[in-house]
C-alpha cells in the first residue's frame, strides 16, 4: 500500500501554518540528511545526533533563509528514522520554498499523521500512545491534556498489557487441558479459572465506565441556558466567556482563536450548546415550550435556567415543568437581575443570585455548575478511557469475555473456550496495535493533521 | 526605560498560534538555563551549546508534555545571550501552561521585537538588518523575499558603511583644514572634495531613486480591472486568484491563509485595488465614468480594462477617453469573452484576447501585465531600498549633502561645511543604529509580532 511505504523520506511543516517569528519542517527517513545535505551550506554527515548547526539554505546559489538545523539520528528520533529539523524563519514564502526544494530532491510530502504512523511501525509508541498525541495537541483543558499525557506516557497500554498478561495467562491453563485432552484430565483449577476472568470482567468494565467521564473530558461538558427572552441570557454567556478570555489573555497573547463557547471550570471544558442560537433568538418572541428550547435541554448535562428577579419568580419556575423530567433533574435555577431588584424576599435557597450584568454572583455560579458535575477524576490516578474506538473494542472484549465466563460455567470444553478467548485478545490487540490492519491504521492517522 | 531592561529573562511562543504538531517557546536572558532547570526533568548546566536535550517539563510533579530542549550559549546565539528553546507539542493548552510555568519562575513574556531588538543592542546586528527580519518573515514573494534577505545579510549595511567612510574621509579632510585655520592654509584639494560629494550624492540617490521599485516589491504593484457591468471582471479576477491557489496548494498544504486579492507573476506580487468593492458592484449598474472607477484607476500601477467581445468594441473603447490622461497611459486593452464570439473581426493587435470563462489567454495576460511593469530588479544585484525609514533618511542625507556641495561651490569655509556634514553622518548613522534612540527603537520593533 502506498499510504504505508515507510522506505521513502518526508517533509512537512510541524509547526502552524502562516506567518510567524520562527517555522519547524521535519524531515523523516532514510535519505534525510542525504537530501538536506543538497540545500545546506554545511556538510552534516558525520554529525552526532541530537546536534544543531546554523547555516543557510540555498537554491541554485541563492539563499533562502539562515537556518539552525537539529539532526536526529535512527533510533534516537521520535520517528526512530534519520531525522532532520530545519527552523526557519516563519514567512510563507520561506516555509513554501523549502519544501518545494526537499520535494524536488527527492522528498515527499508526509501524508496525515505519518510521522506518528512511522513511529508506531518503528515500535516508538503502541497504537494507543499514537492516538493520544492527537488527543494531547487537541486538548485545551487541564483534564484533558492530564488524560491525554497519561495515555501517551502508557499508562493505559501498561494496564491493557495486564489485562493481555491475565487472558494469555488463562488460555494457557485451558490450552494445557487440551494438550492432554486425550486423557480426560482436568488440569485447570475451575475455580482458579473462574477467579481470573471475574477479575478481568470487572477491569474491564471500570475502563469501559470511565468512557462517560473521559468522553466529557475530551469532548466537553455540554450546558444550555434556557430561560424567558429578555431574562439575561446572552449577558450571562458573554460574562463567563470574557472572565475566560481575560484569563487566557493575560499569561500570553498567543491563543488568538480561542473558542467562542467553551469555558473551562477547574480544569474542565464546559461547552454551551447551540448558543450562537441562543444569542441570535434572543430578541425573538421564545418561551419556555418551544420544541428548540426542548431539544437543548436534551443535548446538555446541565441546564442553567435563568429567572428574572424583576418579574413574577414564581411564574418562571413553574414553567420548568414544561420540560421533560430527565431534564428537570439537570437544571440549576439562577435568579438573574438581583441589581435590578433588592427586594429580600426573592431570596430562595434552592437557587443561585446572580447579576449578570454587574458581575456580581458569578463565581458562585461557577462553583456550582462544576459541583454539580460530580466529576473528580482528576485528583485520582484512574486510567480514564477518552476515546470511542478504545471504548468499542474494550466492549467487544468484555462480551467475547462474557461468552467465555458462561461456557466455563456451563462446562464447555477448553478448544470451544479458546476460541472466544481468542477474539477477546484479539479486540484487545487492536486498542494496542498488536493486531492491526492497513484500513484501520489508515483511519486512525487519516484523522491526525499534516506534520505530525 | 523599561521596554530597554535587558537584564531580565523573557520568553515567547516563536512558531505560530493555535494548534500544530509542534511549538516552539524561546527563552532567552541571563537566567535562560538556571529557570528552565527550575521546570524540566535534567539539568541542562554545563550542556554545550548547540546541543539539544529531551526531557519532561513538570509543574508539581505533574508532567506537562514531553519536549525537546535546545540550548544556545551566549555570543553563539540569535540574541546574543543565553538561549533556551523549548519544541514542545503543539496543544494550546501545553503552549499556555509552559508559557505560565516560565512567568511563574520570573521570566517575562517578550515585548514584540525584543528578541530581535536584543540582538541589535548586543551588535549581532545593525538596525536596517534588523528591520529587515520583520520584511523577511512578510515577505510572500520572490522578489520581496530576496531583497529581504539581502538587507538580513548586510548587502544594505555594507554599501552604507562605504558611503559613510567617504563622508568621514571627506570630513577629515576638511577637519585637517580647520586645524590649521589660523593660518589660513588650504589642505583639501577643492577637486577632490567635489568629485568625493558628487559621487556620495549619485550613490545616495540611486539608492533613493530605488524605493520606487522596493516600494511596490515589498506593498505589491496596484493593479485595477475596470470594464462596464457584466464584461466579467469578477471572473477574470477569479481565475486570476484561484491559478494561484493552485499552485500554492501543490505544495504544500500549509497556506490555509493565503491573501484573496494578491497573485504573484514571475516572484513579483500584483495587489488588486478594492476587488472586493469591484466584486461588489459587479451587479450595480456601473460604468466607467463612475469616480469611484476613476479613483480605482489613480490608484493602481496597471489597469486591466475589459471589453466585452459580444458587445461593441469601438464604444468601449471610446470609453476609455473617460479616464484621466494619465491614467490612460496605464491601461491594458483585454477584449474578454472571445468564447462567445469567434468573429475573426474583433482581433485587434493592441488587445490581448481572453476567454475569462474558460480560462484561455490568461497565461499572455499575465505575461503582458509582469512586461508592464518593466522591472527587471530581481536580475541585478543591486541594493534596493524597501523601507520607508531608510528611504526619508537617505533624503534627509542627501538634502544635507547638497548643502555642502552648495556652500563648497561658494566658497564656504570648513567649519560651515562640518555642520551638514555632521547632519548627513548623523542622518545616515540612523538607518544602520549607530545613531538610535528609544522612541526611534520602540517606533520601530513596536511593529514586530511578540516572538520575534
Amino acid at each position: 500500500m502506498k499510504n504505508f511505504n515507510n522506505t521513502d523520506t518526508i517533509c512537512a511543516l510541524a509547526t502552524g501554518g502562516g506567518m510567524s517569528a520562527i517555522a519547524l519542517i521535519r524531515i523523516s527517513g532514510y535519505d534525510s540528511i542525504k537530501i538536506t545535505n543538497k540545500i545546506f551550506s554545511k556538510n552534516l554527515n558525520e554529525k552526532e545526533s541530537h546536534t544543531v548547526h546554523f547555516g543557510n539554505i540555498i537554491d541554485n546559489n541563492n539563499i533562502i533563509d539562515e537556518v539552525i538545523i537539529t539532526i536526529f539520528h535512527k533510533n534516537q528520533s521520535f520517528t526512530g528514522e534519520e531525522t532532520v529539523e530545519i527552523s526557519c524563519h516563519g514567512s510563507k514564502y520561506i516555509q513554501n520554498k523549502i519544501l518545494e526544494l526537499l520535494i524536488n530532491n527527492g522528498v515527499r510530502m508526509a501524508n496525515p499523521g505519518e510521522y506518528t504512523m512511522r513511529a508506531f511501525q518503528n515500535r516508538k509508541l503502541d497504537l494507543s500512545q499514537a492516538e493520544s498525541i492527537a488527543d494531547l495537541i487537541e486538548s485545551e483543558s487541564e483534564a484533558a491534556h492530564k488524560t491525554a499525557i497519561q495515555h501517551l506516557r502508557g499508562g493505559f497500554s501498561k494496564k491493557l498489557k495486564l489485562l493481555r498478561q491475565k487472558l494469555i495467562d488463562f488460555a494457557s491453563l485451558i490450552e494445557l487441558e487440551l494438550d492432554f485432552s486425550e486423557e480426560d484430565v482436568e488440569f485447570a483449577n475451575r475455580d482458579q479459572l473462574n477467579n481470573l476472568l471475574n477479575e478481568l470482567q470487572k477491569e474491564i468494565s471500570i475502563l469501559i465506565d470511565s468512557f462517560k467521564i473521559g468522553n466529557v473530558i475530551k469532548n466537553g461538558i455540554p450546558v444550555a441556558i434556557l430561560g424567558a427572552p429578555n431574562v439575561g441570557k446572552s449577558t450571562l454567556l458573554n460574562v463567563l466567556l470574557n472572565e475566560e478570555k481575560a484569563i487566557v489573555s493575560d499569561i500570553a497573547g498567543t491563543t488568538r482563536d480561542s473558542i467562542e463557547d467553551e469555558i473551562i471550570i477547574q480544569g474542565y471544558n464546559f461547552r454551551f450548546i447551540d448558543t450562537a442560537g441562543i444569542r441570535k433568538t434572543d430578541d425573538k418572541i421564545e418561551n419556555l415550550g418551544i420544541d428548540r428550547t426542548i431539544a437543548h435541554a436534551k443535548k446538555s448535562s446541565i441546564i442553567i435556567y435563568l429567572i428574572d428577579a424583576s418579574k413574577n419568580i414564581e411564574n418562571q419556575i413553574t414553567n420548568i415543568n414544561n420540560l421533560n423530567k430527565e431534564d428537570i433533574g439537570k437544571i440549576i435555577k439562577v435568579i438573574n437581575k438581583i441589581d435590578v431588584v433588592s427586594d429580600i424576599k426573592l431570596k430562595r435557597e434552592d437557587c443561585i443570585h446572580i447579576s449578570a450584568k454587574e458581575n456580581s454572583g458569578i463565581d458562585k455560579l461557577k462553583n456550582k455548575i462544576f459541583d454539580f458535575t460530580n466529576i473528580n477524576a482528576l485528583d485520582n490516578n484512574n486510567t480514564i478511557i477518552t476515546n470511542q474506538r478504545h471504548y468499542e473494542q474494550l466492549k467487544n472484549t468484555l462480551s467475547e469475555l462474557e461468552i467465555v465466563i458462561e461456557g466455563l460455567n456451563n462446562g464447555l470444553s477448553g478448544d470451544l473456550l479458546a476460541v472466544n478467548i481468542k477474539k477477546s485478545l484479539f479486540h484487545l490487540g487492536l486498542i494496542t496495535g498488536e493486531v492491526s490492519t492497513d484500513d484501520l491504521l489508515s483511519n486512525i492517522f487519516g484523522k491526525f493533521c499534516i506534520g505530525k
